[in-house]
């Protein structure tokens, strides 16, 4: 069965990346994966959380949120409800950690990255997008952010990236978007460096367990996805 | 003394509109004033808050919002506060009311409009522009949504912008940016429609009272500024 | 078409003044327009907020709220509802810019000044008559508050006051009450000084766009009736 | 040692009673025990809340706030801090429930009466002032309010008041002025019906524990007090 | 009429407690009053809330809550509704002002005892049950706490217990479970120290006023009642 | 090296369940994995949220809280601080999605199972424990409640249940207590059914990124210490 899109179950959408989109920050992205959108900005902050000063070391903190417009049912503020839902702190918790880990927190020194992904339009895979998006974000900004004192060397120790896979209709699939995903059985993020080592893993049987070899077969075409999706910021970054 | 920017008194930043920005919701529009970029969403549910069922009328509602990243020192997010601060609820309750004095609620029918302005980059004019970015998402919202039931007539009364004035260093400017705005002696924000009415009037004294010939010079300054914004909208939607 | 209390349309409804209506704080007013009650406490701290020390300058800030009982259908507390209205933060910071319009920051210090009005009945109006009490309010904690350093010099740089113009049936209106207001086609509110300049001018077209003319006759009949009420307040200050 | 402002061990301050104070509710109540000033409201609200519809009895509730300025320390707005303090919710339980234990509810039918009271001033003994004007208040809401359908009958089963009692400097006062109430080693607030009966007892040893006798004392003193209370809404409500 | 479980109006419930029931905090108790359970836990922080600091002095503070499953109608979280409900409050106030009443600030120093009082099993008094587990929680934490510096002295001045009683078709009884309280005419809380004396004394008519004679037999049980409760106290401590 | 407590890298910690430690609730279980220990209520409620009614379909929604005291500092409520962090969100998510995943809607029928997880004491492995701890509560929770019209058919399609693994001084670990946990390079916790497949596999990298061969061995790692949890809750049902 071919999927909606034409795609084979191997193949990402079309990636469109627009840096510098604003300028109010030092690192500003408009990341589009299909029909997916997210604005990523990053600032610096020359200064840590109390809870961390004097460690000679730097934080990078993220936030995620979908703007009303982002999905048909319009998705009410989190300053409306009050109260930020549950999928909104998993998701901005895993962007945190996903970049957090090819920090180098003394390369940084005392200073915070912040980072914030708003969802102009929500296909699926908004989390990874965001994940993509913040990558690139934040390689501008420690560029152009203009820092008191000279980094001590550069404090990105690689390359991240991030994709979703998932089984629907029994397949493996790469990149799944909204459609495929509202029906997917299962459903799995996976981020990982440019060395090709995991940085999080996470599966999720949506409407019935998975088997080991289905793990295998989404890790594996995930893994496939991410390298694609490293060389295309590579050469972004080069342009 | 020149504008920074090298204006004139009596003229506008340069206006860029992009209309279907996105596809969630009917109406989508990146409106850009300058460095100012607000993207307005504006989509129809087909009902009415409960106070107002029965009555045969339909509503509109206005939200707004900075992205985080839209201003060099990070914005914190009215969710991580928990607290909407008094500004925010000022101008959406500005947005709301610009929008529904030009909405005929016989027309509409018992469906609401919601209207979301998030602003991407802020450099002055804000709420002016979220008004301006807000009517044309409307008109594009009520061409496109599909409607359960055919409009009984077209619900807008008449084209609706806004423009602020000011007087800084004792001359009256049309159309602050940022840097101007922030010296400001006097700041105001006019909303009028296309036939020359005003719907809205708010003038601060900031850092000074001001005379009756000062409100006059500027409230002409803001008649005909509007009517320029008023005319590139109906090119927009004319093109 | 005459006013349903019998006024001429120029004609402010009865003032009340109460001065040190409490005792517990060093100004405390009951202000009384008509019908409608406000009281308005102004207290001084000896410090000023965190982001402003050092700078050698004081600081006033306001806060309005209606109590329950003050109209017909109970008002729900802002602490029950866990939402303070945008209609109350819009109010406050209007009583608070009128306020530091007049005040001189130098003079003052590094202090405070707290003023709460409390609306005890509504009216129509209660944004201007707190505005009114306000000033007589601070002039009276200025004098009996037991500063820790006198002050260097008086810190209002002169009087200011407030008034309520609207169109109902087609006429100007001055100071409407609740019935007049709830129905008129427009609704503005003008702050003024004792020299007679402006501090705000915020008029809404209501249920239509206005005239230019009629923004002037509002305008013309506002002046008139602030000059009145700060006759009555300069009175009652001699006294 | 005689008490600060003379009087007896025995003896309560001045009580000032206004009744009708605002007229937007139909009860309304200036309630004044010397310096502590309290405003309460009663309405009517013709429904019950949803958990108790269809039992055909009727329900009250009370709320309690201080106003910012009731104190020279200027008291912070629960809707500022976002919290309502375990103190007041203490009392609004005390006040609504010393009221209810006098209302017959298949008497009042499925109606809601609401009890606001706001301290404008506080001196010491505002929770017991509340429930005396709270009191009155209800009386004169019965009386005043349009009942849809009439009332099958007077529903408040007999007056209810109260008063506070302490112990100070070894002795047993009544009625503590905030001076005395902030010393007082025991702290104790009674209610009691006009019959003699006791509603709520709540005593506590602030800065030591206390033995029988001393509560037998201070039980004795505060229904002595309460029937002068009670004589005085008596003679207010029949002149 | 005998008590639903059998035992004689001036008889408690078989009482169980289990030291040390976690050893995360120095003070941990697992107190059972026939069916009510509630789970105490006493820690000690070397400091105290900076409005306290400097005065040598120590602190105690406690909090309380249900589990959600602690009764047969599910009951929601404070966390989920936002909103922590006054009787919560009532609770937390009065454990607090039970054990500071025999605490010695002085010779506690400038630490803070943290009270928690969670109930596994509610079946009646389980806020009399919060006090007597919080008097042994705080006996093993100042025990256990390895203090950096040593205790000047014995910072209890003698031991705490409370109960509940209330009269019930006519007639007073000890230690209502919940099928008593919930019909009880009347309830009251009572603490008293070791030495007999009144530390708090809470008295409710629930459905009815109560006569000073039944006051005076309740008051007379509640003493029993603790005589007993912190006999058993005493020998699980020597235990 | 050998592991703080002597264990094998495959051995899990020594469990403890104690059914019915309540009985509010049809299902109560104390389950402690050494020396974490987590109490798991579950109810039923015989009705589902409003979005899920007429479809016939039951619902299951999990809780999860840490007592203040499960921790050595000690840990501020949900309610205290107004805000229910990330962790606990993504860990009552997990909960929830673990326990719907082996239950049938059609067999529940439209009723509401409620597991509240509330941590007592916590040393590593609180998320996996209320899992397991669930599993047993929601068993006894459909045997023992008394259900308006029966059961259909038995609605749990397997047993579930979890674990976490990890790598430490490069090794793989199963079942990490705290202190292994908080230096552990890589935290896995895994979900599985008593058909050894995946329901959840969440892994991430805390310190550095993870090889695939890493992956693989904690992945084995957790199917066996599954396979033993289980083997015990079949026992302890059977028992």
């Amino acid at each position: 069965m071919p999927r909606a899109d034409g795609r084979a179950p191997d193949q990402l959408r079309p990636v469109k990346i627009t840096r510098g989109f604003c300028d109010a920050t030092p690192g500003s992205v408009l990341y589009e994966s299909g029909r997916t959108r997210v604005f990523v900005t990053a600032s610096i902050e020359e200064r840590v959380p109390p809870w961390m000063q004097g460690r000679g070391q730097g934080w990078l903190t993220a936030e995620y949120s979908m703007l009303p417009g982002s999905t048909p049912d319009r998705k009410a503020r989190a300053s409306s409800t009050n109260r930020v839902d549950g999928r909104t702190y998993e998701i901005q918790r895993l962007v945190g950690r996903a970049l957090r880990s090819v920090l180098d927190p003394q390369a940084l020194g005392e200073r915070t990255i912040w980072v914030d992904c708003d969802v102009l339009q929500a296909d699926g895979g908004t989390r990874t997008a965001s994940i993509n998006g913040a990558y690139l974000a934040v390689v501008d900004a420690l560029k152009k952010h203009k820092f008191s004192r000279p980094l001590a060397r550069w404090p990105l120790k690689e390359p991240v990236g991030a994709v979703s896979v998932g089984i629907a209709a029994g397949k493996a699939l790469l990149d799944l978007d909204y459609s495929e995903d509202k029906d997917a059985a299962v459903d799995m993020n996976v981020v990982m460096t440019a060395s090709g080592k995991f940085i999080e893993v996470q599966g999720t049987g949506e409407s019935r367990p998975f088997e080991g070899d289905e793990l295998a077969a989404m890790l594996s075409l995930a893994s496939k996805g991410i390298e694609t999706i490293l060389a295309r910021a590579k050469a972004e970054l080069a342009g």
